[in-house]
């Protein structure tokens, strides 16, 4: 049996604020493998955040992209032959330069080959595995709960961050929970691998990767709060949470963070 | 000569409101193989009437994405091998478990081999096409008209929804005209392969193709409408009609629906 | 050594005017080869400048859609195999009949392939480049200034357009300084490939090119700054410049437009 350390809900807000802090500061180039309808919304969501993102999935070129990278974000959505070959060669990239990169294993439940290449590519040491319930019951074998997500991150080596209504964020040891949000963010596409694509980039201003996954989720889960007062549906929630992601201060953030 | 059947005004957009309810409530699953361009305003306009949209592409899995569906849409924008290999197991995969589909027979007057791959789909039964007047002159060989649509109709046994300031739909029996809409929407890209999804939304929730129709160009010509009121142009546009697709209720539907 | 031409003030204005209002009124068909994160944005743009995008990539029907269209751009983002032989039958049908089309050679810095391809598509002589500092770097193989500009556009007989804070246009003789602009504009992506395909559209309203990409630039600088007043972040940065470019009339063009 296995009990959680206790986190402490100002330190890791605290952390979470430097380490959002120091990717506005740093501008740090994030590559993202991901699908085409994210594409758009996911890089000017890095953009809000201050990062510099590049998103070609070509074989022949996406060697050096990684390289010149700080950041790698591989998304399994509208995946192809082409896209499998990207990601092994960019995977390859970044474990030679020991860049940590993020899985986001979309749509796992959907089909038996992309579950069958996202357990592969889990098997290649990704840093931090974001999924929603349906993808972590395929990938781990078992409902989603707070120990299993804990064993599936000590059996894998990796942070997994189960998305849901309440976030939940585990190394195998540490749990943190985030309770940030809005319904709305489930009605518009391409939410989570935004989502992702901030672990990312948090991901290159911090080695503690359960903590950069939680300054990612709150992040995005404030954003989401503001952007609903300013919203009167779905699609004027996608454009209010960029202009959100852009003019987020520490203030705002310390305030109404829900982690625990 | 065939005269076409009468449409009671009131019959139809009752029926058309209780599709919409009834997509809103099972919130089915729509796959759509469409461009890239209108990959992420169609998914978020499927999510704003409450529907679970998948867009991936690749041979190896569509199969099985199509499969798990209640709704297919089949657009030809942005087209090459891949594609068309796709394209041919979504629609076998798709008759297999008797799932009607939509084909968008986007920019068929600009390149031979897209009309030939046009005409080989529609043999393959699509429950409805949706196209514009320039569409429709080269399937058809003919001037668009009531006639000609009637007749291409029962030619090819399918619904057939004409495009335009008027939109015109019919089964070669009966024909509906839908004078909803606003000229901006001739101003953002994609909105006719929006219309053409939301066509396939309807067809999870009602056997009558033409009824499912006429509900999606009911649905999506008042949220034009009521888009326009809130936008100072094409972009503010695009944004207000998914709010309002999301937001559009029955009262409002049955007040400005203008359906003869 | 070489003294750059002067340009009058009012009379480039002038004729950007003329320019832009010659693309409202022959809406002209603008193919353009650009990646999947910019595809649907520049659409929008295009149409709202009144043109009629259109962009498949599909080697086996892309020449069609070019010899069917007024304008194109070869934009290099997110490329592969596919798309190199697609650009390769574009150039060469629009070389076939005499159509001017506009490079941009985005990340040409990024992969060694990459600008491998960018010089060679430069043999192949476009009407204009347009490109960042560190993208012409890259290719001119100095560091960016005016006379390098001159220079690069006198060695490759091509307008340069090379963009930042203030944008200079050359054709190697004449200069032209454009200093519209908001910084907002560098946290929207694809804001550089929107401006590249304005270039496109505007070259098919002037056969000087100097004038088509200044008429592109100023436009494009004005709707920036137009946007950020009614803007609160980049999300409703990039929903207002749309709005702007349809909205944007010759008097306020005039009235705003820095050129020297």
């Amino acid at each position: 049996m296995h009990h959680p350390e206790k986190v402490s809900h100002d330190g890791i807000v605290q952390v979470a604020l430097e380490i959002i802090g120091r990717v506005r500061h740093r501008s740090p180039r994030v590559h993202c493998i991901t699908n085409t309808v994210a594409q758009n919304f996911t890089a000017n969501a890095l953009l809000a955040l201050g990062c510099a993102p590049s998103m070609t999935l070509s074989p022949g070129e996406i060697g050096p992209f990684v390289t010149g990278a700080q950041g790698l974000l591989v998304n399994l959505g509208t995946f192809d032959d082409e896209r499998r070959e990207a990601i092994g060669i960019a995977v390859e990239a970044a474990a030679k330069q020991r860049l940590p990169w993020v899985l986001d294993p979309v749509f796992v439940d959907r089909a038996p080959p992309r579950a069958a290449f996202a357990r592969e590519l889990i098997g290649r040491r990704p840093a931090v595995i974001r999924l929603n319930h349906i993808e972590f019951s395929e990938l781990a074998g078992d409902a989603p709960s707070r120990d299993a997500a804990m064993a599936f991150a000590r059996n894998n080596r990796v942070v997994v961050a189960l998305s849901g209504a309440t976030d939940l964020v585990t190394d195998g040891k540490r749990v943190v929970s985030i309770a940030n949000g809005h319904p709305l963010m489930t009605k518009v596409t391409a939410m989570g691998c935004v989502a992702s694509a901030l672990v990312a980039a948090c991901l290159t201003a911090e080695p503690d990767a359960l903590h950069a996954t939680v300054a990612a989720a709150v992040t995005m889960g404030v954003a989401g709060e503001l952007a609903a007062e300013k919203s009167i549906g779905p699609g004027s929630f996608a454009v209010a949470i960029i202009d959100a992601l852009h003019n987020l201060g520490g203030p705002t953030l310390t305030a109404r963070a829900k982690v625990s």
